[in-house]
């Protein structure tokens, strides 16, 4: 790379630097197709090991990020996000030993059929090649990505936050001597060298090298990676998620969960924003309700119907029923029926984790049947939509697209599959 | 749709059609969502007696297209494709009857596991929503198309080539009668009504309506509607296919398979384009192939390790090594190993399908390891690589991309899924 450097043109240097970085990604990604299982897993073991041996380090490098926050502007809470102690590399590296303790989705049969012709077809799940991973803040979100893409046979480019640029490069550091101490090669985890907000772009235009872009954190930096991004983008946008309880629901049941999906986690995007009760159990259940959010702490915004009976909800206009609040406040809404509660959804809803509380199992049919979210959920909290809680194993995120990959983004969403067809000198007619 | 027509600014009023008409289609495709298996089986098979009932009405539009057609610059080739007559009707019929028996992927259970803690989850295949499928020439692809959108669950907007106007409308003419008669809304199958080619500029901007779009056609056209297109497009590029014929081959199994691959049907995705022979078969495979592939027409280029066993060979260029001839040509070249085939088809190859032809287990087993193609074959031609020969049971074409769907689209690519959680009043901890 030194020849680049010399290279007097600064931004025609950052192309070539970025160039370089996705080229020598693609190249590493031919063969860590290639590297088997065990040789993953020895890596995620010995970063594992790494990142408690080497703890220090990464302390005293994140140490100057964290003092450093502030002159990025960073209030009190994205500093905690930030900070790194020795309980979040501990479970940083319990992340590691949880990925490697996970099947391999390289390799794996995904389905197997022997053709009238005797012709013998497997589907068999292959890497998407590099992927591009852009995010913000939290340190060990490096490791995470870095875990999954590696696991999942793919390289990887790091891009986080500039407010983490030496936790992440001592983190990078880490991992990158394990990759060469294992055997595969360290371009399979590289980390941007710059925080030069354009080589995001230049990086975004190199489809030519890149498979897959995943940007992580707020909706703007989402919306510009979609906007120019020449290569698919897995996308996290908003969960506007609802709770409808139906007029035979267990209302002690719908009470425990509206209150989990609400506070258990409220930043989170399947946390519950809006509760759609049925007319015939509203008189009884909204006081109900609004005693036990209040007594969380959560503000409730509601309808006329909601007020009726509530009187010391607010108002809610339209725009609430639009909006995640990833805080203390939630939406009310009291409906005629279940079609009314479904087509509510289906309008200010983000087709993201809807669930219904009922005794009735038509109700719940029709409902897991009409609602179009990634999730549906019957008689449990909103916050089961988690890679870990479905059985995934972990996630890099989750999808509100629904093209590749719909809700929860794990191994087997960080793949692709290829057919491999075995005859005996089959021919077609 | 005439308060649009009203309209004064032709431009204006296109862009008034196309967002109509997509809007129409979002909304077709909420209830299409929800109709019965059986319903949109009745519509497939009363579609199919209609279209041999009303074969005449078919007939006569058609023959305006085939009049029309030298006007539009077709040639002999084209307007053969271009034409109906009763035997292509029955064959269209018949393609209706095929989808009909297939099983319906929405709804379909494709995962279901129960979490440790009681937890039920199931992965059940639903619509993506509306496709946007932009095809040349061939009129019973309008047939095709509808089918398998609806079968799907999709709504389908079509826009066929400006040459096939007339039996297109005809054709869509039909199917819009049997979805009314069948209950089905009948924008679940629209037609753009205008072949002005900026239609197709506006609805590839319309992506909160159109989920996918599907280009049908020449690369030029694959190319604008990648480049145009907000929403995902299912790309359907060249097919740059190998076959290596392996130094443990049986010759005259791999003489069968490289004629077929080369020969049953040149002009398709998944005809071979290039041969590569192991330097030990080379002396006697080489004449025995030349000779074969020419008593079928086929012009041989090849390197010089070729030219020195079959001296008629044309020398190939590097060039020749990268195309897709579609046509009697095949390109040649000798190979140390299977190292150096693996190399050269990840160098040269398309990702689309390659084949080898061995008896050596190991070198089966390396080959469908290392290519990264969407079919990797071993044994049997790589004509093979299609939805009904692989048991998708038909296909709406073959996918290069590695996102969402790799190689053939049938009836399940075009459908995502959602996950429906069930529980008895779970929450998180």
């Amino acid at each position: 790379m030194s020849a680049l450097l010399t290279n007097s043109d600064p931004v025609e240097e950052l192309g070539s630097l970025c160039a370089d970085l996705a080229r020598r990604a693609k190249v590493a990604s031919g063969a860590l197709a290639q590297v088997p299982t065990a040789a993953k897993n020895r890596w995620l073991l010995a970063s594992a090991a790494a990142l408690e041996l080497r703890a220090g380090e990464l302390l005293a490098a994140n140490a100057k990020d964290v003092a450093a926050a502030p002159g990025f502007g960073l209030n009190a809470a994205a500093v905690d996000r930030l900070a790194l102690n020795p309980k979040r590399i501990a479970a940083a590296a319990e992340g590691l030993r949880q990925v490697a303790a996970l099947p391999d989705p390289v390799g794996e049969v995904r389905e197997a059929t022997q053709r009238p012709n005797g012709l013998q077809v497997l589907k068999v799940g292959v890497p998407l090649g590099v992927v591009f991973f852009i995010y913000e803040s939290r340190p060990n979100v490096t490791v995470d990505a870095a875990a999954l893409c590696v696991k999942s046979g793919n390289a990887v480019i790091l891009r986080g936050g500039k407010e983490a640029l030496h936790s992440n490069t001592a983190l990078h550091s880490l991992l990158s001597d394990e990759l060469t101490r294992c055997g595969i090669p360290a371009d399979a985890v590289q980390l941007v060298p710059t925080t030069d907000r354009q080589a995001v772009g230049y990086l975004l235009s190199m489809n030519s090298y890149i498979d897959l872009a995943i940007p992580r954190g707020g909706k703007s930096l989402i919306q510009r990676v979609a906007a120019e991004a020449k290569m698919p983008v897995l996308k996290h946008y908003d969960g506007v998620c609802h709770v409808y309880v139906d007029g035979a629901a267990d209302l002690a049941m719908a009470e425990r969960i509206v209150v989990n999906a609400k506070c258990q986690r409220p930043g989170t995007c399947n946390a519950a924003e809006s509760l759609l009760v049925h007319a015939g159990v509203a008189d009884v259940f909204l006081p109900q309700i609004a005693r036990a959010l209040a007594a969380q702490g959560v503000e409730l915004r509601g309808c006329p119907e909601t007020r009726r009976r509530v009187p010391t909800v607010t108002p809610a206009t339209d725009d609430d029923y639009r909006t995640e609040y990833l805080g203390l406040v939630i939406s009310v809404k009291v409906v005629a029926n279940l079609a009314e509660a479904v087509a509510h959804i289906g309008t200010y809803g983000s087709h993201h984790t809807d669930a219904i509380v009922t005794r009735d199992l038509n109700a719940a049919r029709a409902f897991t049947q009409q609602v179009d979210s990634a999730a549906v959920v019957v008689n449990a909290s909103t916050r089961f939509n988690d890679g870990f809680e479905l059985g995934l194993g972990a996630e890099i995120g989750i999808s509100t697209d629904r093209f590749h990959a719909r809700g929860p983004c794990g191994l087997r969403e960080l793949t692709t599959y290829k057919y491999i067809v075995t005859g005996d000198g089959h021919v077609r007619e």
